[in-house]
């Protein structure tokens, strides 16, 4: 746990979210800013910036996300699909340094990403 | 392989791309019709569409391309950042089923997602 990381306080329960899924590896809940009617964050329980940083185990971690997410996707209603979104670094507008993977769905977004 | 897949046809060679990365478990090239100053797919060696339907061994395979993409970012130039974007199902604008990693980068993108 990093001691300054707003997401590190969530998976604590030092800060308050809206849980969507939990278990030992990860925690997903909803974005406080959704941008779509479905938007939930996917945060694996270790503290780390970027893939680039990752450890085995951390990697590990991140696959164990991925392999849980359809579930927790069709959990949220999606059914007919979402996207998966995850930022690194500055220029793609991470502001949390802590990898969470978004998960955004809404009936239907079309081919154009940005 | 699936014969009517044309991620496949290109990892086999049989259509032209121009290939960032390659390696025995994944290819990276240049997406025919970027959204972006640099739009390159990664996908993994091995036919299947969505995370729902992937076995062990794909995971796995998930798991090292997301291990290897800082790298290709970075050799893409990308060092203040990139976006990572998979896109499941037909509501998130899935053209083809064969799971692939969206690396999309340009100067800013800003915290605006959709």
């Amino acid at each position: 746990m990093d001691q300054n990381c707003i997401f590190c306080k969530i998976i604590a329960g030092d800060i308050p979210s809206t849980k969507v899924y939990e278990d030992e590896d990860m925690l997903a809940f909803r974005d406080i800013n959704p941008q779509a009617k479905v938007h939930v964050l996917v945060v694996p329980k270790s503290h780390f910036a970027a893939l680039a940083e990752m450890d085995a185990a951390q990697a590990e971690l991140v696959k164990k996300c991925l392999v849980k997410i359809p579930a927790i996707a069709e959990s949220l209603g999606l059914k007919n699909g979402y996207r998966l979104i995850v930022n690194q670094g500055e220029d793609a507008g991470q502001t949390v340094h802590h990898l969470h993977i978004h998960i955004i769905g809404r009936e239907s977004m079309g081919e154009k990403m940005l």
